[in-house]
């Protein structure tokens, strides 16, 4: 079984916008053992299209699309859908009672441009679409299965994992490429490199390889063949990579950092609060958006001034005067005048210089001092953290959790 | 002027790593007033490459390609580019010279795979790449200048700059594509489309089209021409979209909502404090990625929990028991009580259900509150949010940092 992706999108073929949903597409693909034969990106243009799609679908089973369905007149995906089918555009039933609904709900009335949206090709379906007004389409060309979905990136994910998925996985042969990527925090590339060279060898399989994001590398681990003994073979190396990163090792898959320590905190029954200056609400933004952590964390403080850090979190003015804002008696007293004062069993408090200005030779640029706080003891770290304002953001809420995850661990 | 870009390599058909390079080639293209026709990503795979050689060669001026130029021998984009061609490969003395070279300056000897890497088609060029052993190619198919380099990040970004794109700006015809993009937040697709209908029929110049991100809308400006005419052609476009969609207007470009936020702030001298409750942080973690802002954003509380909203926010426990933590009067209540504990100017709440459980009936998943206040007043604001947890957080954050702009903007 063979795919030819498409991304259609002005934006996208003028390098505007960088699209990665092909790459989803892809990885998709490659997991059900089907084989991607090319990604093509294309303009807004409709006889354009039209021709991709006939070439596409000469080419292989499925043409996989996203981009072009919105309410305006510059999204014609359908038009040329329609064109390479042969077919007219007619009002689909279907589709007009989705955006029917969809401007109930919003008790506003459906407007001419979004019922442009449910005229879809003659014979095409529908790919529900919950949460926009841009239905996908389901057609054939020739003999290929053509799947058109939206550009929106949050519709396209949502519709590629219950929609598209589940009818190529039906179609899919008993072959496919697995991947499986452990995640780690704490440990260096160059060492984690070093510690897994035997496994990193080009050519082996599974293949063995890293990639860092947000500070954090992730091990990528794949192979291709019958499920069941692809499955074993990654099952030992996972295992192997596992126990040479020891406690670097905080997750596989999708799990984040934050999803690991609110399982830790659920585990140790543990209530949890959090003192912001340099990181602004990301670690409390990041622990939000794990589903049912209400019940864990309590509360959070993003004390940016040193105002708030006096007022809401009871650090000294003395001690700032004496020590800075960033320093390590401040971090202390930020995570323990936010533990006190939310009640919660544990607190974690970061203060740091995030640029581009305010560094200084003793404190440049990308210092950042964390603490951890319970009510038996408070420890605190320092850490060097380089790159830009939001890079050094992401990477202290990074290490801060991870220095959470630590603590819980040791308990 | 057309071309049309190729990418080639297994890891990018199959979506294991995202082409990046394709998008930065689309921007310098556009930049100099050459069309990009579409981009293809294909496999490493001599025959298929060969093909799309060919077919972008008929269809374009210039095929600009990335990646298959490495030591190994899954590495075949130099023999496809003789087959299409249809010429034999020969060992180029210039490349040999290089790599030759290149060894020396290592002390190490030149090996076979390396020294595959000077086999080139009969009659090409090669473009120097002084950081690595690819040297990139330059050649004709059919009618079509062919460019070629190689993948890797660091190598193909000189290349791009320092040989390819002097070439293409030699050959491009003092044209350009210029871009405006216009950020707006608060009117939906499918009103900006309505206001813009007559500027946004297919193949008018400048073109004009629209793109979401967020739950904002962006609409993209562009045309091809002399830089002076095109310049003013766009300026001509712009202030009428600007006109048309008023105040949903909040800047140009990259500006992101929550530097228009930090402006205005300046601008009016007003302090601002921010309590939230299912965005978590994220409008904290927004507002302080704006160099400076420590001067205006005093303090954030991020109150997740209801005893939070009690004890920091003075949200009194009858209210929460009588309306719920997601209702007008508690978003009231935590904006006038982040406000006073702050001492700021003005503040913003946000309390809502970001999902996947806790709606009803009557308080879906996506149901959020919002309220602004001053000394003066508070105002309080409903919006139902459709998407998955992340998103209604991204939504409703965007959502409250335009609440407070369209304050600001009122004073």
């Amino acid at each position: 079984m063979r795919a030819v992706i498409l991304s259609i999108g002005s934006e996208l073929v003028t390098g505007l916008s960088l699209d990665t949903h092909s790459a989803d597409i892809a990885r998709v693909c490659s997991a059900l053992g089907i084989e991607v034969v090319r990604h093509e990106t294309v303009d807004d243009d409709a006889p354009a299209i039209a021709a991709v799609f006939r070439r596409a679908a000469a080419a292989a089973d499925f043409v996989i699309a996203t981009g072009g369905l919105g309410p305006t007149l510059d999204d014609c995906t359908r038009e040329a859908l329609a064109e390479a089918m042969g077919v007219a555009l007619e009002m689909n039933a279907e589709a007009l009672a989705h955006l029917e609904g969809w401007s109930k709900t919003r008790g506003k009335p459906l407007s001419d441009s979004n019922r442009r949206q449910a005229m879809l090709p003659r014979g095409a379906g529908v790919l529900p679409n919950p949460i926009g007004t841009a239905v996908g389409i389901a057609a054939r060309v020739g003999s290929a299965q053509v799947y058109v979905m939206p550009g929106v990136p949050s519709e396209f994910r949502r519709m590629l994992d219950a929609e598209v998925l589940p009818r190529l996985r039906a179609a899919s042969p008993g072959r496919a490429t697995v991947v499986r990527t452990i995640r780690t925090q704490g440990v260096p590339e160059s060492i984690v490199g070093e510690r897994l060279a035997d496994l990193m060898v080009p050519r082996r399989s599974p293949h063995v390889g890293t990639a860092v994001h947000g500070g954090m590398i992730d091990v990528h681990i794949y192979a291709s063949g019958a499920p069941d003994e692809v499955a074993a073979l990654l099952e030992a190396d996972a295992r192997v990579v596992c126990e040479r990163l020891g406690d670097a090792v905080f997750g596989e898959g999708d799990t984040r950092l934050e999803e690991t320590v609110a399982a830790l905190l659920a585990g140790r029954r543990k209530t949890l609060a959090v003192a912001e200056s340099c990181t602004g609400g990301l670690i409390a933004a990041k622990l939000v958006n794990v589903p049912g952590i209400s019940t864990y964390f309590l509360e959070g403080v993003v004390a940016y001034s040193n105002e708030s850090k006096v007022r809401t979190l009871g650090v000294s003015e003395a001690l700032i005067r004496a020590h800075g804002a960033v320093s390590e008696p401040v971090a202390r007293a930020m995570a323990e005048g936010v533990r006190v004062r939310s009640g919660a069993d544990l607190a974690v408090a970061v203060t740091g210089i995030a640029g581009p200005g305010g560094g200084t030779s003793e404190k440049p640029v990308g210092t950042v001092w964390f603490a951890v706080a319970d009510a038996a003891r408070t420890e605190a770290a320092r850490e060097l953290v380089l790159g830009d304002r939001g890079h050094i953001r992401e990477r202290a809420a990074n290490y801060a959790l991870n220095l959470l995850r630590l603590w819980l661990l040791r308990k």
